[in-house]
């Protein structure tokens, strides 16, 4: 046996000898799984990689992440090759997998019509059905330049070889740090060459290889994401590895829409985003600001009862408030510009509440009897997001914050995060949050201020409070801010998306900045550990993360109008006022709809404003001194006494039922 | 009897003959207050001046509001004399009376130490006891220039004679649109001219006249209030009727500055203005954040019971809505300078919230039925007030209205105003004011938009829902703004101030801007009434003027700490904190004083602190299951059973006793 005639590799985990010029497909062929590329010493590789002695190998499966991404990519290519079939003047820009799909930049002169879509749609099926393969071949820069001559982007991708192209957004698709290489596109019958592109791969051995594929929209993108470059047209899509898992996702999708919280608001009259006013920047409508005022006061409430101290502070200061944080240093990018009052003194809007609190914990001497030292404030900050990514609610650019900022010893501090972790927990089950996992951020060794002891201690203190809550830990090494361990509290909602939520975060660096000091027991002066803590995260964020979890079907306690009285007739009205009057003493939110509608339109009406408790009375229910009490889904109980319907409706919204 | 030796006047509205030359003093002689000038014709004069045939006469009292004027204007030449004959070298500026006294200043080289006032008081008392004659003398403009040819401010406010000289602060006294006169200093016995100024008049008779007067503070100021004019020095002095009333006025001034709500602020650690944020932007402490978060509370709620909408919207706007407000136009000067933002895009801070609110207003179609709509926002707005007026939470550039904006039908104003005042009163009294005016500002013919007639309408109906409270009503002719007639409620403190506080607005011209509408029940589409409501003015200043009027000790239920345990020894603390459990429970903000300090100690902290209740206890209150129950006041029952102790701090709390 000699050693040019078998390798010896690793196969899942597993010592094997295969024969020389064995590819990762050859060696993995026994898996049960759809394999559709592999993992060789753990970088991602087509199936036609020869394997060397000594490689490990493991599969990737097409169901799996990575399999989805490179299926994605795959597609991606197939996309852009039906798109130069079809336009042979198209350039073309990138084409990276994203989340749940993919998509392709091209330089044309006309974007892409829906028909165009449905065209380029089958011509991708026509491809498919090719079985095409992807061919990796390694070449030079020159090669490269002289290849693709008439692709300027990719041209401009070839000069951007290595950290820059990472730093171009998706442009690390195409390039790597490494050596260039072109897959080329490879007829499976004729052998002929049907279409290339200059990619770091891996990819599907051959296009038979996607099993369900959609296009979803078009888009402007400027080229690189610059606004002063040119603009290009992107085709978004999708890729599955069946097509039951397509059509699963394109329900998620249409149920996404249904909730999307920027329609549901506008249909419930909740709130909205004024173009005079401008982009990020809502204002609450009467109803929207009743659900916020409910969510307000509870937090309020449990954080008075969570030993809280309330603080407020202003939105805008002059700059040197963020010369001493920092924020100048490192988040100027995120602040609005400046404004000058007095001859020349700069003053910001405020993206965080920190600093303010650490002025007022700093405002007089502090001793070790005060600690822990728990300030809350609602605070709306202001941050400059790119027009481009904000997002209704969920990303704006002025929202408020329920941020909290603990001081505390470093004995304290180990039951300061079990307790704050329990608190918060506890607070998004209230508000219907049930499914989460926790995510602990630990630290970059490259880039970390404060000492290794400090972060040891913090780390596995978070790192016991999380595993003390039974919940899944997920690790995010490296992932922390520079200046301290975080913990992210992540929760799943009704359709099973994940939003990250609650934040708990140890911070080293502002306690030194602000030179924060308490009198210790023992007289010396010590400096407390900081705590940020911000809760929803943002009261606009989380209003539209329970909007959308909810659908618009807010359970009663949040619901804007709790109940309402539906007459069967006008001459019904009076009565139904007088039960309305006693929901009313009871702090209820009620109204008694006596407009000119009939009863049914009533009925839909309210259905459609998704109130809770529809209270409908007629002769009959009045001469029992009882309503029929309908629900939201429909049901309804005839002849309920009008005590009973009250106790009822006042017990849903004081215990809170979902 | 020939026309030329008898003059037909009217005295104090009594026909009358007198001799020809009789002056108005003279005429005057029989009034039995000290009278120090006259009305002739409605006109202030001296009492020497010479009555004509038909002039009407009426007594200036030197304890009238008018006389006070006169008399601060006299003690304000007295000072100039005074400052000259000490500092020779001294050149004038502009000396006249303003509230409750005078000022003048001086170009001089130094600034004035307090041993120079000592010394300017006594020369200002010699100079009273010489009793000098201020003898009024008409000069031309050429004249007046040679005679003050040694004094280049005088010579410019001669240049600036008429509508200018109105303009430039304080020099009307000096020049008015007519003729140019000037008063000599007189000496009594020697007839020697002592001393004289550029001057309107009219003055006191004589220097001995001035019966009280001191002098208080120095301060520097701009030559006509402008930063680029050159630095004066001011003298500020005061002059009563008598010596008790001075005596009054400092006492008053004493007690004024014991409840300065800056010195409370920080002794009773409730708030900052620290210098890293900047003039006129407080941040409130956790004891002030507890009283503010009550305030708004009890706020929040009274306006929930209201039939008020809570609404919320950002601080920064785009400047299309500023333009459309028109804001832009005639408020720039009040607003932070802007924000460039996307490229070009100018945001500003909002000073007001009314435009953001008629966008909710305007956001869908709106129905009579839904009218009147009340929206209401703890908006907080920024102003950009000149660093020299700022002072404390009373005047700021960021704060908090209690902003209501009111959309009713024509024929719903009435009783919407009507109930609108009732409430503003009501809660104003329930914070512990007592003793209210109104003023009513109605229309300048000069300045104003909309029709006549809707003018008239508003104004009579805000004249009779004020009439209707029973206050007083002081009218403000002309005083509106352009946009509609207004009624402000003025409230007085403990000490007698005057504190602007709510004000209830009717406005023409928002509507008209952003064309609001609704349908009536005609179908039609008509224009409503807006009225702008603020209550507290704004949440900051309306704290500030609590914390003076109660001079820090709020009523238990806004204090911050409402109890405090205090043990007579260190065994007695877990019997207080059981105490202390039960107030708790019933969420009493309560606290144990377990301190090294010892029990008178610990009394004196509370009553530093102002807390409303101390609960002492020792081994005889604990054999009875007692407390000794002591007040703010330093009262003290003692063995009072603890369930009576809770009983009684717990009302006091629900009840919001005073």
């Amino acid at each position: 046996m000699s050693a040019a005639s078998e390798l010896h590799i690793t196969l899942a985990g597993t010592q094997r000898a295969v024969a020389a010029t064995t590819t990762a497909g050859q060696a993995l062929e026994a898996d049960g799984r759809t394999v559709i590329a592999a993992l060789v010493n753990g970088e991602p590789r087509d199936l036609a990689w020869e394997l060397s002695d000594g490689d490990a190998v493991e599969p990737v499966a097409i169901d799996s992440e990575e399999g989805r991404a490179i299926l994605r990519h795959s597609t991606a290519h197939v996309l852009a090759q039906a798109v130069q079939e079809l336009f042979p003047e198209a350039k073309l820009g990138i084409g990276p997998p994203v989340d749940n799909g993919f998509y392709y930049d091209f330089d044309v002169a006309e974007p892409f019509t829906p028909a165009d879509l449905k065209s380029i749609e089958k011509k991708m099926q026509q491809i498919i059905k090719q079985g095409q393969r992807f061919d990796r071949r390694a070449v030079s820069d020159d090669d490269a330049r002289a290849e693709l001559a008439t692709e300027p982007y990719k041209l401009e991708l070839i000069g951007l070889k290595g950290g820059a192209a990472e730093a171009a957004e998706g442009a690390s698709a195409e390039v790597g740090a490494g050596e260039l290489t072109i897959y080329d596109n490879i007829h499976s019958r004729t052998g002929e060459l049907c279409w290339k592109d200059l990619c770091r791969g891996p990819h599907v051995p051959t296009t038979k290889a996607i099993p369900a594929f959609k296009l979803m929209r078009t888009a402007a993108a400027y080229w690189r994401g610059k606004e002063t470059n040119p603009q290009l047209q992107r085709v978004y899509g999708t890729a599955w590895e069946s097509k039951d898992k397509l059509k699963e996702y394109l329900a998620f999708l249409e149920e996404a829409e249904k909730r999307d919280h920027r329609k549901l608001g506008s249909e419930l009259d909740l709130f909205s985003i004024p173009d005079e006013i401008g982009s990020g920047l809502a204002v609450f409508h009467p109803r929207g600001g009743i659900i916020r005022r409910v969510m307000e006061d509870y937090s309020r409430k449990r954080h008075e009862e969570g030993g809280y101290e309330f603080v407020y502070s202003p939105h805008a200061t002059k700059s040197a408030l963020f010369e001493k944080s920092g924020h100048l240093d490192w988040y100027a990018d995120g602040m609005y510009p400046p404004m000058q009052l007095d001859g020349g003194q700069d003053y910001y809007l405020k993206p965080m509440n920190c600093p303010m609190h650490n002025l007022i914990f700093d405002a007089r001497g502090r001793s070790y009897r005060e600690l822990p030292l728990r300030m809350f404030e609602f605070g709306t900050v202001y941050r400059y997001e790119k027009s481009g990514v904000v997002h209704g609610l969920t990303r704006a650019r002025g929202f408020t914050q329920d941020d909290a900022h603990i001081y505390c010893t470093k004995e304290q501090m180990a039951d300061e995060l079990d307790s704050l972790l329990t608190f918060v927990l506890d607070l998004l089950r209230d508000y219907g949050l049930e499914d989460f996992y926790l995510e602990l951020s630990t630290k970059d060794p490259e880039k970390y201020i404060g000492d290794d002891a400090n972060w040891q201690e913090a780390t596995d203190t978070l790192r016991r409070a999380a595993e003390k809550q039974g919940l899944e830990l997920v690790l995010d090494p490296g992932g922390a801010a520079f200046y301290g361990p975080k913990i992210s509290v992540q929760a799943k909602d009704a359709i099973g998306r994940t939003w990250q939520m609650s934040t708990i975060q140890v911070d080293f660096n502002l306690p030194e900045r602000f030179d924060l000091e308490y009198t210790a027991a023992d007289g010396t002066r010590q400096r407390p550990v900081m705590i940020h803590r911000a809760l929803f995260g943002s009261i606009e964020r989380f209003f539209a993360v329970l909007l959308e979890h909810y659908a618009g079907a807010f359970p009663a306690w949040l619901a804007p109008v709790q109940a309402v009285g539906i007459p069967i007739a006008d001459e019904h009205v009076p009565y139904l006022q007088e039960v309305a009057a006693k929901l009313r003493a009871e702090g209820i939110r009620v109204e008694v709809d006596a407009s000119d509608d009939r009863m049914q339109k009533k009925i839909r009406n309210a259905q459609k404003q998704k109130v809770p408790f529809m209270l409908l009375a007629g002769d009959e229910d009045i001469s029992k001194n009882a309503v029929s009490f309908r629900y939201r889904d429909g049901s309804q109980n005839n002849g309920v006494p009008v005590e009973e319907a009250v106790a009822e409706i006042v017990a849903a919204v004081r215990e809170r039922r979902p």
